[in-house]
C-alpha cells in the first residue's frame, strides 16, 4: 500500500534519451521513495490519490552550481559601471569580489542564513528540490567554514536537499597578494582537512582560469580533495583556455563547469571520463559574453549537459532557474529536451547524487514540480513566468 | 485630513531629470490621490499611517506595450525550431502568426480574459499598477472588437488601470492575402469607426515594416485615428529602416517602439515632435537580434526612453517588467536612473497618461510600489527575483 499516489498526470520521468513521456499516468511513494511510475491503470491502491487533471510532472528541479550563501550584493558597483566609471573607480568604491568577501567575512552564521533565505525562496517557489551551494567568498578557514555550515542550515531551515562545495579556491585573498601558492598550501593542508573533519563539503571545486589559479595550483587542490575522498568539479575554459576541463576529467570530475573557451580535447577527455557539462548561461548573459559554448561538439560527443544559475553578486545575480531554462534554448540554442534533463537527470550527476534524484522511476527520492502547462515546452518557451502548481519533496 | 500616510520611508518620486530620491520622506493620499510627497517631518496628519521600516517607494510600473490577450501559445513551435525544423515545416505544423490568429478567433470574450489572467498576474505580483494592451491577433472587425473588450474586462477583473490600443494593422489576415490595402481599408473605414464609437480603443497602432505594412498604409491608419481623434504610436524600425519613426512623429505619435534599426533623422524628428521611445529588450533578446538601439544618440538628443514587455507568444513570451528593467541595462547598457524612468514617467508619457501617474507628486494618482531593497539600483541588478513587498493603487 503506498502513503501517496498522484494520478491523472502526464509524466515526464527524463529516464530513456529524450523526456521519458508517459500520458495517463500515475506515481506512487512510500516512505518519501517513488514505488511506480507508468500507466494509472496498474497503479497500486494508497491511502491517499491526488487527482492531477491532467497536469504535467517533472522530477524536482535541481541547481547545481549556485554561489548562493554570501553577504551584502553588488548594486552599486553595477549602477556604476552602468554609468561609464572605471575598475578603478569601481575598486575604490570598494567593489569587485573583495567587497563580498570582507561583507561575508563580517557576518555571522545566522547573518549568511537570513541574507541567503530570500534567494533560496525564490528558487524553491520554481520547483527547486536540490541546491548545490558553493564556499568561496570567505577566504580564509574560519569563514569558509561558516559560510558550509551556512549553507548546511539552510537545508534544514526549507524543505530542501542542499549539497554542499568547498571552493576555497576561488579568489586570492588580499592577505596572500603576490603569494597564490602560499593561499593553495593552507586551502588544502588548512581548511580542507578542518572542513572535511566536520562534514562540512560534499565535493571540492576551484577557479582554473588567468584571474583564478593555474592548472597547477589545481591540481593540488584535486589532489588534496582526493586524500579526503571528495570528488572535483571544476570552473573551467570561462574566460579562456587552460585546458581546465581535461585536467578535471583526469581527475574524474563530477562536472566541468562554464566552458565557453572549451577545445575539443577538453570535449573528448570529458566525453571519456563521463564529466558532466555544467553550462551557466546566467553568467553568460550577464557578463555581456558573446564566445558561446561549443554546444555542437558537445552533443556530438555525447556529453551529458546540466544548466544551473550560477547564483552569485559578481556575474549572476539571478535566482530563476527557469529562466536559465528559457536562456539555455535562446542563447545556447539547446534543444527543449536538453534543456529540461539538464536541471533534472543531468544536474543529478553533476552534483554526484544520480542515483537518488534526477529522474522519476521507482527507487528514486520521490521529488516532484507539478506544473500548470499543457506540453513540456512551455517551461522553457516563456520567461518570466511561473506555472509551479505544487512542489513535493521526499513524497510530501 | 489624508485617508494614509505611509511613513519612514525613501521615495524615488521620478521628478526631475533623474530618480529624484528623496530620503526620510512621507508620502499622504486623499481619495486615491497623492496630496503630500516629501520629508517625513512635514507631512499632514491621517487617518491611517503605515510604517515603510525605511523601504523604498516608486511610482507602480507601468507597462506601456503589450499584447497580453490572445488564446493559444507557441510553445510547440519554438520547440520545432530549436529541434531544425524549417519556416516550411513549422508553418505545416500551424506555426506563425496565423495559428494565434485562429485561436483568437475562436475564443470567447471570457476564454480571452480567463488566458490572459495569469500573465497579467504575474506582471501585477512585480508592482505593475498601469498596462498597456493592444489588439492585433483578431484582425476581423468582430474579433478585434472582443480582444479590447476583453482587455477592459482585464482591468475590471483586477485592481489594474488598462489602457488600450488598437492594432488592427497588426498582420494581414489570410483572407486578404495579396490585397493589403483592401484590408488596411477595412481597418480604417469599417473596424476603427466600430471600435472608437463603443470606446474600446485608447490609441491606434500599427506595424509599419516589410512584413507589416508599408509607410503609406499606415499614414493611411493614422488619418483615420486622426478623424477619430485617437493618439498614435507606431511598431517602427524593428527590422529595417522604413523611416516609420520620423512618420511617427509627423503624426504626434505618443511612441515609437522597438527602433534597432533607427536613424539619425528619425531620433531628430522624434526629439522635436516629444515622440517616446519604447524599447523592448524582451524581444530583442528573444529574437537573437545583434543591432542596438541607437541608444547612445536617443540619450544625445533627449528623447524620453520607456521600455516594456511587449508581452506576446510570438517573438516575447515575457511578463516580467522587472527582468525587462534588467535587459535594459544588460542588453542596452541604459542607466539605471534611465532604467527606472522607462517604466515609470517615461512609460506614462508613451500611453499619453503622464498627466495623472508615472511620478510621485501631489495630484497624481496613488499608484505606489514599496521594495524590500536597500537602494533603488537593486532592482535592476538582480535578475529573476521580485523583492515587492506592497503594492497600493489609487491609494488602496
Ligand atoms: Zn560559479
Ligand atoms: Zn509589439
Amino acid at each position: 500500500m503506498a502513503d501517496r499516489l498522484w494520478t491523472n498526470a502526464r509524466l515526464a520521468t527524463m529516464t530513456g534519451p529524450a523526456l521519458g513521456i508517459i500520458e495517463h499516468a500515475a506515481i506512487a511513494c512510500e516512505d518519501g521513495v517513488i514505488t511506480y511510475a507508468g500507466p494509472a491503470g496498474n497503479a497500486p491502491p494508497a491511502r491517499e490519490t491526488i487527482d492531477c487533471a491532467g497536469r504535467w510532472i517533472t522530477p524536482g528541479l535541481i541547481d547545481c552550481h549556485t554561489h548562493l550563501v554570501y553577504a551584502g550584493d553588488r548594486a552599486h558597483e553595477f549602477e556604476l559601471r552602468l554609468a561609464g566609471a572605471s575598475y578603478e573607480e569601481i575598486a575604490r568604491a570598494g567593489g569587485g569580489i573583495v567587497s563580498t568577501m570582507r561583507a561575508t567575512r563580517a557576518a555571522s552564521e545566522d547573518e549568511l542564513v537570513a541574507a541567503a533565505l530570500p534567494r533560496l525562496d525564490a528558487l524553491l517557489a520554481e520547483g527547486v528540490t536540490t541546491i548545490e551551494i558553493k564556499s568561496g567568498y570567505g577566504l580564509d578557514p574560519g569563514s569558509e567554514a561558516r559560510l558550509l555550515r551556512a549553507a548546511r542550515k539552510l537545508g534544514a531551515a526549507r524543505d530542501v536537499s542542499v549539497t554542499t562545495t568547498f571552493l576555497g579556491a576561488h579568489a586570492l585573498p588580499p592577505e596572500y597578494a603576490g603569494d597564490p601558492d602560499g593561499y593553495i598550501a593552507q586551502v588544502c593542508d588548512v581548511m580542507l582537512p578542518a572542513i572535511a573533519r566536520e562534514g562540512l563539503a560534499d565535493a571540492v571545486d576551484a577557479f582554473c582560469e588567468g584571474i583564478g589559479f593555474t592548472p597547477a595550483q589545481t591540481e593540488r587542490v584535486f589532489a588534496a580533495a582526493a586524500r579526503h575522498t571528495l570528488p572535483v568539479k571544476l570552473h573551467a575554459e570561462q574566460l579562456s583556455n587552460l585546458h581546465g576541463a581535461a585536467l578535471a576529467a583526469r581527475h574524474k570530475a563530477l562536472s566541468a563547469d562554464h566552458l565557453e573557451y572549451l577545445d575539443d580535447a577538453g570535449i573528448a577527455a570529458m566525453a571519456a571520463a563521463g564529466t558532466v557539462a555544467t553550462l551557466l548561461p546566467g553568467a553568460y548573459y550577464f557578463t555581456r559574453e558573446t564566445k558561446l559554448p561549443p554546444i555542437t561538439a558537445l552533443r556530438a560527443a555525447g556529453v551529458p549537459i546540466a544548466l544551473a544559475t550560477d547564483s552569485n553578486p559578481g556575474t549572476s545575480p539571478l535566482t530563476s532557474l527557469l529562466l536559465v531554462l528559457n536562456m539555455g534554448a535562446t542563447l545556447f540554442r539547446l534543444t527543449v529536451d536538453e534543456v529540461l534533463r539538464a536541471v533534472t537527470v543531468n544536474a543529478a550527476r553533476a552534483i554526484g547524487r544520480a542515483d537518488a534524484i534526477g529522474t522519476l522511476e521507482p527507487g528514486k527520492q520521490c521529488d516532484l514540480a507539478i506544473w500548470n502547462v499543457q506540453r513540456p515546452a512551455e517551461l522553457v518557451y516563456r520567461f518570466g513566468f511561473n506555472p509551479l502548481h505544487t512542489r513535493i519533496r521526499r513524497g510530501k
